[in-house]
């Protein structure tokens, strides 16, 4: 059943962003602040962000690219073994959660775990889940490139047995197995990008080599899509939007060695609304994989924003101060009418 | 065991390989016609080479272009259903080989076949049976990128049961299943890449996304590139060497939508002698892979050159011609010292 013309959003959260820093976060950050009521942020800047100083410095840096969008930067540190409870404990109310990368496994993410001894991680992720700091991961091995997430998912399943009070998000899954873990262990939650529920390795390499389709973890298979696809329009109550949007200059995606990374952000509630009509799913689903069960599993309460959207043909820009956006000059579905704080 | 410091290859032949037309054709034919004895010239031109008098002048446009190198261009047609005994018959003395295409599948090839009908394909294939004309073959379907090898192996095998005299070459094969399919039938036989003989879709697309790696068909996994290399190692009687080397000018590679081929013609001999080398198969392997199969399979006689090669190492240029070459600036093992004409 077709959409009404005109729908709204309420309090859309992206619980899963990179807005860089420096140049970069002044020419983004906006592009999301606009539109959503507040985004979960990765701290895998260079250095990344771990400390209390750190964090509560990105995040006045953050406020300030914002300008008086209202929007709430849901802070992370990047997770390091040493954290211990007393640290924690200093941060707690800096931070949302706490972002964990295997080392050397993405951009900016050298400084990352190596192993997942679980002794050795025991203190803090004990600590966190007694804190009520939810874990973030973005869960691949350094196999073979379609392999490397399902080849994590026993990690995942180690953890999620190993600390019962933690809750782990697995970010931005691609496969079924990370699906089908899902519902395995109380304590496992899952975002999904926008990109990943649009395209296969197929739209990346199938045809031309697309590089603004390049992402980690790389797009899957049909059938992973149809996993994911699954869970999102059917509002999972464990499987949250989170974009991944991931800006790099444009030429840095389009040369020799092309940058990983979408850029969905000003595009993602656009395309979001077009999906889910196009796969029949009911609206409610979308309010929900958008922003409220988000809230549910963070305990979060974002500020208040609603997002009217009208059936109107809108050609995404070329570029939006020189990154390429997904679907750069083609049309999507649904444009964004008026935003309405409060 | 290391090999000789200074080894002699005779004879090498390149069993696919793009020579492209106009300024291209000069660019890069000599890079090829000094250090090969010859090479199947594949079709796909715009228009694509289907008829005696395109064979003839597309000969010798190459001609012209290689100057006094000794090199023979094996010339051959683009598969078309309607070619009849007759035609082909008339065109038997100017072609080595006829190219088939599916529609659509790669680089100007969508004049090509469409539907594998037996029946509809029996009246040249039938023919170009009992002429000896061999059946190259680029075997994908349209279906997901990393399966389209292993399900065009079902027609590869009616192909090759409904016409039991033809020849049929599986081009630049990629797949494990299309290596079993080898020894299920007396006339299939192939070719295969040196860069798939080395790559595998974690260098096209594990790391940074690699646009110069990028080629149809896509590089697979580690087990597929396992038994390309067993075969090809162990001089597998039906299993020759075909550079599919193909080159497009640097900004159709580094671009938004990235050109499929990979560019290895001027330094195939050095990289497979290092690649036999360092997986320890005897040399005689090599010369077999490089030139004395396909010689018994085509039943083709090249002229005479021998290729010394020496362990020195040779940094490969960042260009040929405008054409950014497979390991652009990397060192590899061996150097061609000298090349002997007789």
């Amino acid at each position: 059943m077709p959409y009404p013309d005109t729908i709204t959003l309420t309090n859309p959260l992206d619980m899963h962003l990179h807005l860089r820093d420096g140049e970069m976060l002044h020419n983004i950050a906006k592009g999301s602040a606009k539109s959503f009521s507040g985004a979960i942020i990765m701290p895998n800047l260079v250095p990344p962000v771990s400390t209390k100083e750190d964090v509560t410095a990105y995040k006045a840096r953050i406020l300030e690219a914002i300008g008086d969008e209202r929007f709430t930067p849901y802070m992370t540190l990047f997770f390091k073994p040493g954290y211990d409870r007393t640290f924690l404990e200093s941060v707690k109310e800096e931070i949302t959660a706490i972002k964990l990368y295997p080392a050397g496994i993405t951009t900016n993410s050298e400084g990352g775990v190596s192993g997942f001894d679980v002794e050795e991680l025991r203190p803090a992720l004990e600590a966190m889940g007694e804190l009520g700091i939810p874990l973030c991961v973005h869960g691949e091995t350094n196999g073979f490139v379609m392999d490397r997430e399902a080849e994590f998912v026993p990690i995942y399943e180690k953890l999620a047995a190993a600390f019962p009070k933690l809750k782990i998000i697995m970010e931005h899954i691609t496969t079924k197995e990370s699906v089908a873990a899902l519902d395995r262990f109380e304590n496992l939650y899952a975002t999904i990008t926008v990109h990943h529920l649009i395209i296969t390795l197929d739209d990346v390499a199938g045809g031309m080599l697309r590089p603004h389709l390049f992402c980690k973890p790389i797009a899957k298979r049909p059938e992973d899509r149809e996993a994911l696809l699954k869970v999102a329009l059917g509002a999972h109550p464990k499987v949250m939007f989170g974009s991944d949007s991931a800006p790099h200059p444009r030429h840095a995606k389009e040369s020799c060695g092309c940058a990983a990374g979408v850029f969905t952000a000003p595009i993602a509630l656009q395309l979001l609304t077009q999906l889910f009509e196009h796969h029949g799913a009911p609206l409610e689903n979308l309010q929900k994989f958008i922003s409220n069960t988000a809230q549910n599993i963070y305990g979060i309460t974002p500020p208040k924003k609603r997002v009217i959207l009208e059936r109107k043909p809108f050609t995404v820009p070329q570029e939006y101060n020189g990154v390429v956006p997904m679907y750069a000059e083609e049309n999507i579905d649904y444009t964004i009418k008026e935003i309405i704080n409060g």
